[in-house]
């Protein structure tokens, strides 16, 4: 009875959670090591599935995983190089949208569906969910001029159309999306998982935004700081504080609150059950950007 | 982070529970120690309102406890006596009901409702939700025949018409009913709580009817046996091993069960937390009837 | 025929009042005589029904009457006097709510059923309907000077959320309601019907209060004055014409008015159906403030 | 006061009427006096805006009057006569047409909604509401051998499909329908407006069936028989005690009842709010079959 | 096949039209030859029943006719001529609403039935849809004063109502409208067909108006002119080169516009099909006001 | 003018189709030539579109095409052959599903997403649409015994839930579906998309299967024959004169109409807008079996 009584005391300790978030949408970019190990893999499918059953509305929007490097190197694609960066041509884009759409997203759609969840698995260009742009990369040059690079099939989200998702929520199906997308001129374009993730949760108006990643967070000198807002990330970015891949995740978050999303979250998917400690626990997990 | 992946694997270990009672209703008849010491008070408040955000409807049915007799005591009320058994004549009927419908169902009311739940306290008489008659208590006299006990205003429900709960439940407020009544001739009854939540458990056609008692369950022998069918019950109660008050509280359950419940318990309210032991863990609390 | 004829000619001049109210809530406040003498309490239970039964949506609010001064002395409380009002401890609130909510609601619960209509009683405790705050009685003392006194448990509404009385109405069932709230703190306060009647006939936009009371209407030098506006009124207040209990009567009209109330009406209790009079016959009864 | 009282109570002994016959379906066949003098014309508008703001959804049936005969005899159009009976050829239909679709029907529409109801006029080519084949005459002739008649554009109605009348129903217009049908060959047919109403009430499972007549009800030997059952009817007609017109009427009421229709009624059009008479006051008025 | 072809390709072509007025509401006013000849009233019902298969909703407001002249000559009614306009005095008013409401309404209901479509034949009186005022013809006497001339019962509409039809549309059925309304006092009047499309054109914030006439369109200098606007059409009127009856068209078209209609179009209703050529091909047909 | 109408002719030469299919849901397999020439792509994706508009619901199950094959062979994947047929292994499937859902699928969903229809892309694995079980390819030894063969990955389906196809249908979107699915065991398994179009269908009830092939229909002797039903088709099996490829798809069919498909279509895909032809022309294409 003791360990019984624990239990449900942990649930209990849930309670304050649920009447704030019953009824509301998170938004979920999954990838990283969360996507990979099966341990991790597990436990994030039985993460939504609870959300669900608690009466919580998730949308989990994936990345790709190693699997795309895979099949490009099987297939000997002979991808154009520019400053570093791989050029995204159509053939290797096609290689792109088949791991994306039909194997990492099938493989999410199957995990969560076994675990009890409802799913359905979705890219960018199903039922216009969404449009995007060519992306091009600014730089500055030797001489501190900008220049744009031209990284080929590459876009951002130019505008969001949630009513597919909405469909699809109020009959309890979990939207799994990939992120692929569509111009206006028909050419399909390879979009950033976090941005997408981010677009998306502004067009719902989503309560929260959390990106899976694996760090434990926002490190500031080595030490994860747990809550920050727009002003402190500003300092962090001018000082060089925040650096490298953590500046698009934290301008993303910032994005996506001033599209109307209202907490966003950088959270360490290399822990079980990230998605649920920061959702349902005092303590929490990671980074919180309000 | 060991101590917040404990807890959410607690939690998770509910997700089969809400996967199997998600939407359902749960009739809980309410009594006993459960209502009179506040830690359990407490408790008991908190998992009506868990309950109803992890998605489950539950619908309580109070009992009376010692205050209707401090009440009668204040007021000196002359009760007749008749074998033994206090016969409810109007003043002492209208001391009930004040005490049931007026003090103990509104505590309760304000009590779930501040733990988060939206609570609307009723009486057998409100809506039209029951029709009860005189309820003559049958006994075998001296020479082994059959008389009937006229213990006055009590009663037991000929009928109940669920729709004012089915409007309370969509728009998510929790039914707490005081065991009172009325007869086609306008006479106030009083009803046993317990066949008070059996008979409108049956009308909801409930997945659960729980009663919270303040034993551990159906004992035989001194031990607690966690599971009995309608044929085992028959023989304990003829080989005696069921007897005195545990009989009518078997039988409410039986009768609840044949008006289209699924399963009935005799749990133990003393064990705070009891219902959400009952409802959410794997080896559950006292006895389980199906 | 001749004198089915009178009938059918008698209905026929409600018409007009039918084709005003159709779907329209009026609030009543119930007490006085109407709630005592046997003839005018059936009398007022046909009147709701009837309301009903032509499309019009009544809320009764009622108040205590004597039971609860006979309860109170039957127990031998004993009250505080301060400034010559009683002042309500806690014991006393006890009894106040155990009469109010469980015996005198219910009878009106029950009175109404039994004409034909659905009724469900309600306290301001039940479904979040109201909040309330302790209430101050305010004074001028010897010298002049504002002086406020605390009566104890009696509070004042500072919120009313109908949601509730919508979810009944919109199934049909009539709202009683028993004039007991609480406060944030959890504490129960009793309040005053005429102005829960007032306050929730506000929070329902409704097309009348009327407040039943046991004289005929505003009497200004013994002659009764069908019809006021609020500049009148406060003429009569400050020439002192309006004085005594009507005052509270008269600004709890014109507080609900202000609430968007469209009509308020005091009428008088002790004439059989004033109710229906009011609201159903051309020369209507007692007075109108518009 | 007196007298208002005295209008309430009247009000109040409908009150069981309104009980039974809220929100169900009356059927009434409006013919005779009571569409020609002024004074019946007004109280049978006011009898129907009644009805619908007591809740109660009436639909009118209407016959002819004298108008087509005035119209027919100022075009001087031939007509035929078969054995004493008028053949409706085409030109004679078509004026039957206009003036019982085009200006008997549009009086009744704009009497009703002066009254305060909101009428569409309908006939039963309208939204497909009804279809009608030929009717032929059956007599015996000299030998005793049946003969059939063919009295032109004459039908009887073979189906009806109520869902104009439902979707009018839902939105509180009250149907008007003048008795003309169109066969499957695209016929326009004039239809015998008792069974018009016949058919429809049948086709509403409505409450009631009121043919409105100039006589006080069946008589046998010259007495009103005010309750009657096939068993009874089929016996007076054997028995030549009902004969000639009123034949038709009750065989009318008779078809009705098989078709799922509760009760039928024969009421004198004559006497000013006799439809009311009929369904709000105890004595009632003409003759009930059921 | 290749017939089948080019088949699909022309309804092929008619997509984008669908796909711009799917859900949409048309107004089309039905008169002159195309409501005489056979074929063209055959292609007219057509054309309708397609519209509303496709997913368009159209609203038919038909004129008079040769019907109505035959009628009153038949009649031998004395009409009265002012300045060489007939007044339409109350026996005339009859004719005219008889044979438009009760015959040429009913032709048309029952055209477009037998086509496929499920049709409601309604006059301006019906469910309160219009209401109307006087009409009073001015024109500059010889001194070139404003005079006002009383043509009798002539109308115009004052105020619509189009709950009636949004109830009829809601249910797919298709409202044929009779061009008679009634006034505030209850007289009928006559109404200008072309204005009463109108005024329920913008009464429905209509796609389209479709005044259906006997020429090609808005004809200058002996040339159709197939778009034009407000502008344009105020100067072709001062400058006489739009005259006599097709002024009051382009102004009712213009009115319609002010009112909220997005584009009139005045077109040949002696060409077969003239309004599916109008809606669903890239030619169009006549004049688009816009 | 003359082509205008000869093009409005050609519309409603449709008319009696859209009143068939009004509303109704039609399957269509697409497949084979249809799916690799541009122009055959592009005029499919019009069909479907047009259907739409015309108010009938297409649900698309697409097959596979020549990209597995060419990504096979790019992976340099060593299939295993069983007596000339390939076996499935987990390499190849997965190869299979990201071409079928990651390419062709979204393929398809674009095409028809830039004629203005609104696509959403699914497997069988999505909102748990299908479930399958592994297919043992039966054939007769040399013995004639009996034997079954294991060809790998390759499923039958066992069970459709069409719940997620009703959603999104209800909000006007059009499921295009691959026919991959999922065992129990969670097993990827590949489905002929003739039978899982014909599973889906039954699961719908729908009104029409199409399977769009590369035959003209169903030949007998060299002849296309227009009309089959079951007993002829059984007739044709058995004397040979149905043989080959095309037993599977006519006994495809006639499963489907077990399953409660009304009827079913082999037509030419090779043939532009044969859907169209088929649904929409009297003539029709292919063979049709009822």
């Amino acid at each position: 009875m003791e360990l019984q009584l624990e239990k449900i005391n942990h649930i209990l300790e849930a309670l304050p959670y649920l009447i704030k978030y019953s009824g509301k949408t998170i938004v979920i970019k999954y990838g990283g090591a969360a996507m990979i190990e099966e341990d991790l893999k597990a436990s994030f499918a039985e993460d939504i599935v609870l959300l669900k059953y608690l009466g919580i509305n998730p949308v989990v929007v994936h990345g790709g995983g190693p699997e795309i490097n895979q099949l490009i190197k099987s297939l000997n694609l002979n991808t154009q190089f520019v400053r570093g960066h791989r050029v995204t041509d159509e053939p290797t884009m096609e290689v792109v949208e088949m791991v994306l759409t039909g194997k990492v997203n099938k493989q999410i759609v199957s995990l969560i569906q076994e675990k009890g969840g409802k799913t359905v698995g979705l890219s960018g260009k199903d039922g216009g969910l969404t449009l995007a742009e060519k992306y091009l990369m600014e730089f500055e040059d030797e001489n501190g001029k900008l220049q744009s690079l031209d990284l080929g099939l590459v876009g951002k989200i130019s505008e969001v159309n949630p009513s597919l998702i909405r469909t699809l929520q109020a009959e309890d199906f979990i939207p799994i999306i990939s992120p692929v997308s569509v111009s206006k001129e028909g050419k399909t374009l390879n979009i950033n998982a976090d941005t997408m993730a981010g677009a998306i949760a502004a067009s719902l108006s989503a309560e929260k935004l959390i990106l899976v990643t694996d760090t434990p967070g926002i490190l500031i000198d080595g030490q994860l700081v747990t809550g920050l807002n727009k002003q402190k990330i500003d300092e962090y970015i001018r000082s060089g504080q925040i650096s490298g891949g953590m500046i698009p995740k934290v301008e993303c978050c910032l994005d996506a609150m001033r599209g109307g999303v209202k907490r966003a979250h950088i959270i360490d998917g290399r822990v079980p059950h990230s998605v649920l400690i920061e959702v349902l626990t005092n303590q929490g997990i990671g980074s919180l950007i309000e």
